[in-house]
């Protein structure tokens, strides 16, 4: 049995690794910390835990982390990367769910975060827990930078174009729509039943944090840099994430061929049918990227359209979909549920 | 393994089936039938069970449903009565989610269904499918009539105090409440996004059919008849019910370990601790049932609220429940998802 | 033109005060005050009033407030009580929409507010703003405390029953359920959309804030002392309440004809034809109460369903319509719009 | 007193025209027909029109139609074409909310209608009715075609950039996403509440048949043809349109003047302040198009996000707003109301 532990437990991606990792036959969860709920019952906070979890939250403390065999950060960007050094150090394998070492350049993550990086020399370290992408890479990593929701699903419906090099590099958009769980457990006025439901809007139009990530990954993909435009929009739901992706076709291509062919073995993405179009609800709940492509009119623009779970196949499903590379087991093993439709 | 088959899965009740049952290691799903989408690929209607579910529903068959160790009738009242006794007479099990077998008397039946019952002699031989309280002879029947959604709640809520003659029997109330997937798969106006969101209602004040089988139930446990107002409300959400129960006291009790006690055993209902309230989220998608008792201002009525999941415990998780009695099997097979929250 | 101030505008039932007073005939919109958002456009923070509002929230100033003919308090309990008596003194008159001056009896506020009143010499100067049982005190008064949404809904249902005298006074059960909208414009983690929405819930059961206020009002109407049964839930909506009451009757009556009877005459409140329910959506922005009343399988339970829009009949709307009584206005001035549906 | 009447009365474009025009000082309504609905009153259909409306639908009569000053057509599409001719000849003026008379080649309205136009002949006669584009057509006209709800805000969007002829005109993207509202009253399973809740999706990525439309409308404005990729999305919500417009700057210009200084003057366009996102709900239940214009990092692609009440400014409102023009009305005339929010 792998002994996990998890810092920072109490939002939407920690009750979704508990949820996972409750049901992993290989997983023993051994600890879950909270500064601000230590010594609460995590089914307390989260009862839909309740008779899954016998745990309470606790202080953070090194030793009972090093002791796991893998440690999960689900915390807001700038805890991981004070402490990983040490885990690392100790032998832990760790999986960070947070920003801290997504970008390779610590400048740009400087830029995007507004201080410095507090382990630059510990980015190149990190391998990007995109399995699609580098699940070699994963398989020997001691430290996995788990991808951010919209960068999961705006890269695995990119790939195939760039990969093939038929599209136009400078003029991508990524149009992507999030459930408000991806803006975590916070309270916020502007996420409010009152606010949020019954109404759509955009935000960050003049620049998201995702930008640097998506364009550092898209531009791995095509070998060349890109220059995306992304525009992330507030749905009033709660879980989900739809990507619709545009692009300049370059070149003739059989479109459905290329994207059936380019994610033939993967078990966690599933290319429609031509004709049918992904919705978010059929990922609800499962580690599952579901995604389709169209050339409208038969004209030279390219969409995609990409659907996700924000919390599973854009966090926490990914996260152990890594750890299941990184400790050789079978990479579907705990993420076999059925997605909740209706 | 159980060889199992489904009649009319394209209702909301035949998808959650086929969500639990393709997780079950102890069933092979056999055939899927629908007149209306014969030939059609399951997954293709309901994109959730993509790789996880290879059958096409079919018309149904007689001998293909009479080979299945066990048949579950996910149909709208009337179609079970008129095939059932075929399938039981080959030896079949038949786990029946409609209303068919659920009344004891065929008269009663007929009023509030507005028709003859096509099998009155069988009715007897069915077991009304409620663990909690008719577990042994579950473990014996051919037959189980699965009890509804609203039923199901109304009935745990109400079974500790019924039991413990601690309660007036002719002034229950139950006010209950359910999301819009209780409604079924059906295209109706009133149950639009349009029409249902952003909105709450009363419904059926004046009758409502699930009120004699509650009644029945009831008047079982209490051993003596008792009369039930009872008023459902359709919500703005997918999945869920809450019923909220008042009854007015008789002697003095102690009302938590009364709950506490009855309960103490069953591996699906759960009551809360004192002070805590159910939510319908906590239960989304999990075979649970949660409560709370509450005696408001130490006044002689008592509130009970009862959470449930209508298309889990209040239905196709529920039959799975009574299935795993009816075979021997541990009766959590197949029921250990955690519910999806948030 | 009536010369009008608020106190505490970046509430809803405050932005709801501006939508109705911004387009009503009589009234000129002098200042809106809040500490908070002090120097800020009203329209910035609800945009909905974009070029309907050219104030900016100010600073709150006795001297600005006492030059205004009504000072309506959008505020939260406590502080309305702290500055009335300066205004009363001061010969403005008032309308509080907070709790402070609804309950007649000081020591019960205390209870029930964990703390002593402020001016509890002034409560007896209030008018309970319920023009359908007040009306004359309303056209009289200096000060008027605008009922709570909840109570409303509460009080309008049951007040034939109780007037007519043929229901049981120790039994009476209001279920009620309320649009997030009424938990207020405040952050809190309950509120968000991943946490209310798809979900439902009850809450204070044990004993909730308007249980007393209701009763009194209940009490006054039966001119004896009730006991009520209050149960509030939060229903996955922005705006509406609607409250299903239920009452022993102790005598024949006809129910339908005693409440036609009793409302005959109100602009607000709606009797629905026998057979109909109310829903909150045909209520959603309308200064209206609609209800209905029905004696399920003609037994000795009432069964009595009223909807509202908390944030109109059941907060601002309810105020202007005393602003309009007190000023000897039109009592429906500005209060003639049709509600929003779908 | 203008003397209306409406074609069609019992969808959302039909209720919507009812909430605004019974509040319409200048109309009279004196018609709705229904031949489904005929003989049944107006509000026991639509309760929130209680108090309001006192019509009851009736059979389409081409004598009482043609007494009328103006008819609206509240029609799905192939209705008006059938009746319209008739109406114009009796000297009636008409004004069609559906797709009949929107395009002004009747081959291309066969292409993606399935079927000949019923009167081609009639089609020139039609004016647009989009008011800051043809405002003096409109005036004078007899016939006005009322924009879709897509293209009207997709259109207002792009007006300001292709009249200053600043953007490439073949790869404009329009990301559209509507409420459910927008796909009628019909009784369909895809737009349930357990199907179209908590979910997000696109559709009609293939092709829309407010594509042509549109390219019709914005190649007008560019003086030149256009070619636009047009999806759209269907949000769980009721109401509102939001459009994300994406396009390729060949020139330098300040966006933000040149949409201030584009819609200076008009009345229900509202060019918010740089930095602002416009959100559906703050223009719910008002004739109000609100947009914003943004350049991402300052590169070359511009972004354009616009909201819209579908059923007012994209569809009844504008209506209104047309017929106000036609009969030389103040253009804001019944048109005031302030949007409801939350």
């Amino acid at each position: 049995m792998i002994k996990a532990g998890i810092v920072g437990g109490t939002g939407y991606t920690g009750v979704e690794l508990l949820r996972l990792l409750s049901t992993h036959d290989q997983v023993q969860l051994e600890v879950i910390t909270s500064r601000a709920e230590a010594g609460r019952r995590v089914d307390d906070l989260f009862p839909n835990l309740r008779g899954h979890c016998e745990l309470a939250f606790s202080e953070p403390d090194h030793g009972v982390l090093a002791d796991c065999d893998v440690v999960f950060y689900a915390t807001p960007h700038n805890v991981a990367m004070n402490s990983v050094p040490a885990l690392l150090a100790a032998g832990t394998r760790v999986i960070d769910l947070s920003a801290d070492f997504r970008l390779r350049d610590a400048a740009l993550w400087s830029q995007w975060y507004g201080e410095a990086h507090a382990c630059p020399e510990i980015i190149e370290r990190a391998v990007y827990g995109l399995p699609e992408m580098y699940r070699q890479d994963i398989a020997g990593a001691q430290l996995v930078a788990c991808p951010g929701c919209y960068p999961t699903a705006v890269q695995l419906g990119f790939f195939p174009l760039l990969a093939a090099e038929v599209v136009q590099l400078d003029s991508l958009v990524a149009n992507a729509a999030s459930g408000v769980s991806g803006a975590g457990r916070q309270a916020k006025v502007d996420n409010l039943v009152s606010e949020a439901a019954d109404n759509y809007k955009a935000y960050g139009v003049a620049g998201h944090r995702h930008l640097p990530e998506i364009e550092q990954g898209l531009s791995a993909m095509a070998g060349s840099a890109v220059e995306l435009t992304f525009v992330p929009h507030l749905v009033p739901m709660i879980r989900g994430i739809l990507a619709t992706l545009y692009a300049r076709l370059t070149t003739e291509v059989d479109l459905q061929s290329l994207y059936e062919e380019h994610y033939r073995d993967e078990p966690f993405v599933d290319v429609l049918p031509a004709g049918q179009q992904p919705q978010t609800r059929s990922v609800r709940g499962a580690n599952q990227c579901r995604l389709a492509v169209t050339r409208p009119q038969g004209r030279d623009t390219v969409v995609v359209t990409v659907a996700e779970d924000n919390l599973v196949k854009g966090a926490s499903g990914q996260a152990v979909q890594s750890m299941n590379i990184m400790f050789g087991l079978e990479e579907t093993c705990g993420l076999e549920g059925v997605a909740l439709l209706p």
